[in-house]
């Protein structure tokens, strides 16, 4: 009865996403121009997904095989099922994101509501898709198989898909953005989103790869391995509380109708008031989730305990929120000292950044702590993964809010592009200015999701494992929390290097198309997008390999050569390095580019100024930062712990120690 | 008997210092003009370290009063004597470099090798003073208490002058030397360490401050802390080795001999052979130890799996060494990839930079990991201090070669300001280009040092709380482990921004200086160099109370707030994530200045090029990396520990868990 709830909510999510997405292809898709050109973003978007999607059905053929073999059927079909589904998500969402984006520049015609509501109702489809897809499955399979144990194959499959969403789109993201700006921008002197430059289709499908496709798959994957890591440790409780298993999704389900609920309220004319009509249906959500987890709580657990360590979770969502848009908004301090330290030159701007970027993980830390020692005061260990859930919960409206960036970039784009009359750009750009600061508040909450579905499978990992006692002060323990904390640096390491590399060849490429295709930049010759779509995707993936390979192999090297406990170390040493590397990365990211455009609107001299030179250079370094190195943290953290739930069973028994 | 031998040890290496420092006052201190800046220079070493040393002096009574009153009279007393003790190494050691550096400059004319002499004798009495005092000290109070417990208060003593040089010393010297800079290089156009620049002597004594005594007094405080842990660690298997307590004294008298023959083979006329001129003293001296400890342990212990311990800690010494070299030197790929990196702008100079320090962290986590591994396999957790300990006795090896860097720094500003032949400046050059790496190699030892005396200490401490198990799994270790893991994040943020803020003083007085003083760039008026000393002082010194009180209460804090357990996550944390930082920050640095000079040397443009540019902006970054915010963390992971330790008894009688 209650499963068929669960199952009705995540339904409901999946058919509000189908009343939008038919009602968003409906709209007006504007004149031929602007159609040719989201035509262009479009195939380059499919472009990209064919063949990551190609790349991870083989490597998931291949893993469901030697799943198959190592730990039985059920969790390689799991596995397949949960890869299945995620990328089904991403599609999903990036297929209706290259829709709604030109229909948006087109109802920016009309105004400023009109635009707003189509680019929120894109990011919507993204939303409810992945909250839907991800309760379905699990639901489901937990209908089949009436036991959690048999569905973290599901998370692993969604782990999979996170990571090559994640890292391969960031690093293809910021490659073709920062190759297109360093030829287009600086050797040419034409401006962004300028169909002369041939690499401008592969910027614009980029903030769909990154920005939508990126996040979706992140959240669908801390959604769901936080969800199974709830079930997992609700077993643990089951005999004195026989709803422990099933609490945790009739959150998620109560959760998605707060979730559907709170995107009405998302509606403003007052372009000022952007963001704060984006906060209101996160706020909206939260408190609709906050009274529909009480009667959850009293029908299936009747005790209040869980339903504070519930609230806890949401209270941590909300003061996260809180303090990311104030170490990244223009309007505080924090992006205002880097806007000043621009005026010194290049050299303070990056110093002042990274100093924000550090002093930021301050906060968000001690939330974190104070939400784990407040949850585990509720309900104890079950209490921390129950907030964990609440705040992932969420996940619909955060992504919702998080997609609509994307859609408005590229119908800025698509408005620049195609010539459209000032009035719309002008409406376009309002809604992407918002963008930053949603993009760095959703990814705070996916950092601080990832890091409590990292923790929630941490603690789940040791119950498989049957360690109750992890101790510190075991040396191979302390070996373990140093190769677990190196971790995030290597990998960070990594892919910005692979950003630069990435970058490289799309300049080249843009070179010789200037050198060899004659009359691009008179307008007379179009320039060859779909070769620098197809340098990006290939890049993207090609430099995913390594860093996919340690991220999955390290923990089961760890765990085979060092044992069980010095794994758990690693687990945690990777939580507390990733955590913190990935918020000062993003925070740090965001502040940059606030900064910059703090000064573009007047500071310090304004655009074209000494101030404004300097903060390009931290906007530059900040780009890989919050788009590429800091992202990818969240997926690794979560994967290197659900390999090690995983291959726990093949670690007792292959072990060394 | 034995103790008495260990004494004589510390003695020689003190009288050995002495004959040193007799022989460089007796040298020819060059012209009035060379004299008068060296006088200058050493006014302002003194004006800083009388400051300081009052400041701490008050610090140092009125903790001494709170250590006596809350912990007994002993350790207030050995509290205020390793303060003294440290105090003492550390003003030997600026006071002989600040008389080295202008017989250094006069010495140069004669050549080469009799510049490096004089340089390497005055770093080498910093050197002997450091293991001199500090092994004497210990051996003393262990000769009158026979109790390593009561010696912890040294312990804290050296950790607090250590605190203050560090960070002190750290915000100082690059405070004075980027206000220099701003104002000198880049407003006047002035070269480097021209004596019409008012920060011109402040920058001089930055140096001294900086590297030599911050050097001095960190590893002062690790050999310190490491050998008072090691003889803790020895207490608990003093029944079947009873002289488990003497040994790691042992080691380090054994090792000072080894040091004093190391210092005699240091010697060139190559100017391409200086480096490794000095890296065959740090050879020499790591073999003859190896001889050395193996008779050692033969003697006391009776069982080799002792010297095997201690061979692993040499072992650990070597390879970092090589490690560092490798990321920080011009010839390697690292350092030129950041080099090729800076012609495409100073982002991605930037953004290469970030990313060798990030993967300059990999190989010497490993390396520790091994250390640790390898030394607890010999002799289990007194193994890893035994192999910590031998590690940290070639301090006093270590500290000669690394003083030696200022020495010839300054005396290449001297050969500068007081107009010396081509000749002079050449050998000088020469001795200082050698510098950066040296600097980087002792900061590698430096930090490894930190990590390793720092894990003796967390060890010793959950001893002393009675604690066997620090379980990851219990939600308040976790919290401990996140606190103690962002402590390093939040104290990197506030010392890169308080050079800012040193910097933005000076930069205010030199340009208040040029206004008011009529003819400095004529040279037809003095500056008033004394005031620019000041006024950096007072900033290092009034910068450094918050994150020295972060320091040194956040340990109480959550020891009483969360319990033993708790604040031993919290120590683990510290040191995994201070490692990892100072690591990132200090290789990064030494690779921006590294790839600068190589670009310098002619490459991708050489000075003057865009390349170079950029290549300038990363030095900027790297400054405070290297200099400030990276070497600051070694003080502070081994505070927070230090005082874990001390309070420990504190904290299982008043705190709340």
């Amino acid at each position: 009865m209650v499963l068929n709830l669960i199952l009705v909510a995540s339904l409901l999510a999946l058919l509000y996403a189908g009343c939008l997405a038919f009602y968003i292809l409906r709209q007006d898709p504007g004149n031929k121009k602007m159609q040719e050109i989201a035509d262009a973003i479009a195939q380059g978007a499919k472009a990209y997904l064919l063949r990551q999607n190609t790349t991870i059905a083989v490597v998931t053929i291949v893993l469901a095989g030697i799943i198959w073999y190592l730990l039985g059927m059920t969790t390689a079909l799991t596995f397949v099922l949960g890869a299945f589904l995620s990328a089904v998500a991403g599609f999903i969402g990036m297929m209706i994101s290259v829709k709604a984006n030109v229909r948006t520049a087109q109802a920016a015609n009309k105004g400023l509501r009109e635009a707003m509501d189509l680019g929120f109702k894109g990011g919507t489809v993204t939303g409810m898709a992945v909250v839907g897809l991800g309760l379905l499955g699990i639901s489901l399979l937990f209908g089949v198989y009436n036991d959690p144990k048999a569905i973290i194959g599901f998370g692993f499959g969604a782990s999979l898909i996170s990571l090559f969403a994640r890292v391969g789109g960031g690093i293809y993201t910021k490659g073709a953005d920062v190759g297109a700006d360093l030829v287009g921008k600086v050797e040419k002197g034409i401006p962004e989103d300028d169909p002369r430059n041939p690499a401008v289709i592969a910027d614009n499908v980029g903030d769909n790869v990154g920005d939508c496709a990126g996040m979706a798959a992140d959240l669908f994957e801390s959604y769901s391995v936080t969800l199974i890591a709830a079930m997992l440790l609700g077993l643990s409780i089951v005999g004195s509380m026989p709803n422990a298993v099933i609490y945790p999704m009739a959150l998620g389900g109560v959760a998605i109708l707060a979730s559907i609920l709170g995107t009405f309220v998302v509606r403003t004319d007052d372009k000022n008031k952007i963001w704060s009509a984006l906060n209101r249906g996160i706020l909206v959500t939260a408190l609709l989730s906050a009274v529909g987890f009480y009667f959850v709580t009293v029908l299936l657990m009747g005790s209040m305990a869980f339903f504070y360590a519930a609230l806890t979770g949401l209270a941590v969502t909300v003061a996260i929120g809180q303090i990311v848009e104030y170490y990244t908004s223009a309007d505080k301090k924090p992006t205002q000292d880097v806007s000043e330290a621009s005026t010194t030159g290049s050299g303070t701007n990056i110093i002042m950044g990274l100093a924000v970027g550090m002093e930021s993980t301050l906060l968000p830390v001690l939330v974190i702590c104070a939400g784990i020692f407040a949850s585990f005061y509720f309900a104890g260990v079950y209490g921390i993964a129950v907030a964990a859930m609440a705040m992932l919960a969420m996940t619909g409206i955060v992504v919702s809010v998080d997609s609509f960036g994307p859609i408005t970039d590229n119908a800025g784009g698509i408005a620049e592009m195609s010539n459209l009359p000032e009035k719309v750009r002008e409406n376009t750009d309002a809604l992407d200015a918002v963008g930053n600061t949603t993009k760095a508040v959703t990814k705070g909450f996916a950092i601080g999701g990832a890091a409590l579905a990292a923790l929630s499978l941490f603690v789940a990992y040791s119950e498989e494992v049957g360690l109750t006692i992890i101790n510190i002060l075991d040396h191979r323990v302390v070996i373990g929390l140093f190769i677990g904390g190196v971790l995030p640096f290597v990998f960070s390491s990594m892919t910005m290097r692979a950003v630069g590399r990435a970058a490289k060849l799309i300049v080249e490429e843009v070179r010789r198309q200037y050198r060899e295709i004659k009359g691009i930049m008179e307008r007379k010759a179009k320039p060859d997008y779909a070769r620098c779509v197809d340098i990006s995707t290939k890049a993207a993936i090609n430099e995913l390999i390594v860093p996919g390979l340690i991220a999955v192999l390290s923990p089961l090297a760890v765990g085979l050569l060092l044992g069980p406990a010095a794994l758990g170390g690693m687990l945690a040493g990777a939580i507390i390095t990733g955590l913190l590397m990935a918020i000062m990365m993003t925070t740090g990211g965001a502040t940059w580019d606030n900064a910059k455009k703090y000064i573009e609107k007047g500071a310090y001299g304004g655009k074209g100024s000494e101030a404004h030179k300097a903060a390009v250079v931290g906007d530059t370094v900040g780009d890989p930062f919050k788009d590429t190195a800091g992202p990818a943290l969240n997926p690794l953290i979560k994967v290197v712990n659900t390999i090690a739930l995983l291959a726990a069973g093949l670690i007792l028994t292959y072990g060394l120690f």
